[in-house]
């Protein structure tokens, strides 16, 4: 499986395995407070710490002294979800809160309000399809290559 | 489940229907397109096509003349997910494929590589966390109030 939107969930896990995640970002990190956050049983927040932990997105820690405690933080990995958990906040407002905006993600330098988009640095574009597409990259097998090549067929036909 | 990004994962309702919107951006459009890039089973395919209609994601057509055609197409709301799916690839790449990128976004016009990001597009800054945090929505309810206003008191205290 090479592309890389399913190797990304296949890391992640499932929706679980997310919302785990933005609750590390918030700063929750005992089991505990995981499985009151989300409301899951036990056994299978147990499944999604482990795979966060063996993925390099969690850190799993026990304190030296006693009482035992274990913690889960986020990597440095993991803190490479934040930008795109800040993002879902605003497309999930965006389009699917009719009842209005619940949690918005605000500057704290400034106290302003965001507009969180998706932005190619280099031309400074939103990053819209089909202005940006696909192409093969270094590691591409021959079933990406085909794939990337079908829709370019579709997209030049338009 | 007031949370904008349980919400969003709610509509999209697993993995598989992420990697459906993928397809349909990518211009496959037919029941048995899908189930051949996928893998699944028709059964799953069927239900999660029928969810991302319900969500107001997937828009189907049946064609008026012999023979009865069906097409699965973005919607407008599903036209939105296409930046968050470029970024997605991006970020696969660089956290997930150790063994080097498979897909990458280029920017069609020029045909130069791209750095997508989520940006605040108020401030111009990268969105990162802390940086950027989040505040109640008008439309929070209490339980929202208290993990957000729990949040603030961690990164105080940090």
């Amino acid at each position: 499986m090479q592309c890389p939107v399913a190797r990304t969930l296949d890391h992640v896990g499932d929706w679980w395995s997310l919302l785990v995640i933005r609750d590390a970002m918030m700063g929750l990190s005992r089991f505990d407070e995981f499985r009151e956050s989300l409301g899951i049983s036990p056994t299978i927040l147990s499944r999604r710490l482990k795979q966060l932990v063996e993925s390099g997105i969690l850190h799993r820690s026990v304190s030296s002294d006693p009482p035992v405690r274990v913690t889960y933080t986020l990597t440095e990995r993991g803190h490479a979800f934040e930008p795109l958990l800040l993002f879902l906040h605003t497309f999930g407002n965006k389009h699917f809160l009719p009842e209005g905006e619940t949690a918005v993600v605000v500057h704290g330098e400034t106290g302003n309000s965001t507009d969180l988009r998706i932005v190619d640095r280099v031309s400074g574009r939103d990053a819209s399809w089909p202005e940006f597409y696909l192409e093969p990259g270094p590691a591409a097998n021959n079933l990406m290559h085909a794939k990337l090549s079908y829709a370019k067929g579709i997209l030049d036909n338009r």
